[in-house]
């Protein structure tokens, strides 16, 4: 959707050439600071232009600019990496208006009057990071409204007016797989399916903050909420008071992490295997699912991280058949261990406690083995070398 | 300067215990989403308190705080890591006002009323990576001001007051290592001396930004802007109207990229080396000084990234006699390559523009000569293991 016509490169140009040889000019109102520019409670009700082309940042929160059409930015703005527009009673955002600012990764419309997020509206910004939704009137959110956002961390859209959010679309592997952070908090979110929060990646259900909703009861939910607060996530342990939820039949709000063996749901709370082990030890943790035909599996360290393919530091390995190896153990890599289980029925989250003595049971086997492991890589490369 | 007596942490204990099981309210007048607290233009005269301690991102902007005392967070925010205070006639920011944020890295007191920014003022900010200080009334910068901001990236001082900054604390390997943007435009400075220039890091001083000052005119500046201007600098080429000086005894200012031959200076432009090469060939370029006793030197990239001692990709190799070795060459190895030479007198920068001619005239010797290391080192290895 970029514009390649004649009639709109000549319009580029036109708009581009003042600042060919002028660049460094200020638009009225606004605050320069090198490529940043200041244009808060300017009593702007429409975008500046031109902007200087080397713009990489640009706030205009505290405006009147109440629409964002496709041509706000009728040249490219190909630095522009932030682009703040909370507090300006926005209620139109053009499908077309992130065409001409690819870069950008902060993206601020907080504090507005959005009623829908429209298909496709995002999908420009393949390198966006950081989205601000809150505080709008969204009831509304295509399932198309994110794709493409390879690289969003962190999306908040809480303050808002969404009944169903389409939470399939955060499966493992899907449309927003860097997400590690999904704010629905103070919606009117009613059910969150079981299915979907068992499918969240591990880290991004550590950080989904679903306060204030008028959910219903749910014993999955109060599971994962209770191991949760077990494992200190801010989510669950600063929001306890507002995690409420509506028994079947009661019309008013329940605490839910007091469910558990409250009829009538006599929700019990999940078990978890745990290992011990000493210092210097290497151990597995296994990660079996109790479902055939599995499709693909994730651990997720203590710390939060993801465990990828090919074994980071050396001392923790993904094995083949989908196990977690750990070598050489120190201190502090004790906790607990998750396993994301992708299947074809159902995906499962399986969390191992490891807990790690502060002191050593073996000789020097495992130094031996990763010397002779060493040996027979180097060996082999030799021949190969040789070849 | 952590408060870590009984009454200290008395105080502090007492102040967090509401949070303790409640948490997730949300102070008056300001608008939440699960971590992320924005309190902007609520009229606040006064930091509220006591702010939620999961808090990450507190926005105070267009308020009326016009004192940061010491006290403003009397506990601990341990998960602040972006703090907005611009557009609030903040004239006194206390020097403990950051010990309890530690893991600030954004913080923006723009457009506000500083004057001064005294002796360790940000010293308690070890992680901050972004300073925003542009728009305020600052005359005088402490050298000791930016102690300990080991991962600071980019510090906005535009459109102050400041007549004289210390230059010579950015020197490489010094406090600031990691800085990459220093935009020091619209301000009082008269000059920026030569050999500080000089002794820049190359990624800073590619993003330096000084339009907008009443500089003397001195050849060393023409030169470096007008490599900057050849090389695309945004810091030159989009403000070059606005980089000015003053002539010797002259009362206008005259366009320092237009110095070239004008009397009474008859400034030259700088020379650099160039050196041609074919896809595949490895290259090595080399970085002699004309001085005496080297201390360090340093590559930087035509990306601008630092070229760092442990040989980056594999393609690109630090030699220990300060030479650039780069195997394989692509295309997209082409391009200015600088190396920046720190020496008992003085410091300098050598310049190597590299072409890649886009076909090979080698044979595969490039190849066979890795697979030669890669089987010593091997055979080394071997050994070693042996033993």
């Amino acid at each position: 959707r970029v514009p390649v016509g004649p009639l709109s490169l000549l319009l580029a140009l036109s708009l581009l050439s003042p600042w060919g040889s002028a660049g460094g000019s200020c638009p009225p109102r606004c605050v320069c600071a090198s490529n940043l520019l200041s244009c808060s409670q300017a009593n702007l009700s429409t975008v500046p232009v031109p902007l200087p082309r080397f713009t990489a940042v640009l706030d205009l929160s505290h405006n009147n600019v109440t629409r964002l059409r496709a041509d706000w930015a009728p040249a490219r703005l190909p630095h522009l990496h932030a682009l703040l527009l909370s507090h300006n009673g926005l209620a139109f955002v053009s499908t077309e208006a992130f065409t001409h600012v690819p870069r950008l990764r902060h993206l601020d419309l907080s504090s507005n009057r959005l009623r829908t997020l429209d298909e496709n509206l995002f999908s420009d910004l393949g390198e966006l990071e950081v989205l601000l939704l809150y505080n709008n009137e969204i009831t509304t959110v295509d399932r198309t409204a994110f794709e493409n956002l390879g690289r969003l961390r962190k999306l908040y859209l809480g303050q808002n007016r969404i009944a169903r959010f389409p939470l399939e679309l955060l499966r493992e592997g899907t449309r927003l797989p860097q997400l590690a952070l999904l704010d629905l908090s103070a919606n009117r979110l009613r059910a969150v399916p079981a299915g979907e929060l068992q499918a969240l990646p591990a880290w991004l259900r550590d950080r989904l903050y679903l306060h204030n909703n008028p959910l219903a009861c749910d014993c999955l939910l109060f599971q994962l909420l209770d191991r949760g607060r077990r494992r200190h996530l801010s989510a669950v342990e600063d929001f306890q008071d507002e995690l409420r939820c509506f028994l079947p039949g009661a019309s008013a709000l329940t605490k839910i992490l007091d469910l558990a063996g409250k009829q009538p749901l006599n929700c019990s709370k999940a078990r978890e295997a745990v290992l011990e082990a000493h210092l210097g030890d290497t151990v597995t943790l296994g990660c079996d699912s109790r479902w055939q035909g599995v499709r693909s599996r994730h651990w997720v360290t203590p710390g939060g991280e993801r465990v990828l393919g090919d074994g980071g530091n050396g001392s923790v390995v993904l094995l083949a058949n989908g196990s977690l190896q750990l070598r050489a153990l120190r201190p502090e890599d004790g906790g607990t261990y998750s396993c994301w289980v992708a299947g074809p029925l159902l995906n499962e989250t399986l969390y191992v406690e490891l807990l790690v003595h502060n002191f050593t049971l073996h000789g020097p086997h495992d130094t031996l083995n990763t010397a002779y492991t060493t040996l027979v890589g180097c060996i082999l490369s030799v021949v190969l070398v040789l070849i």
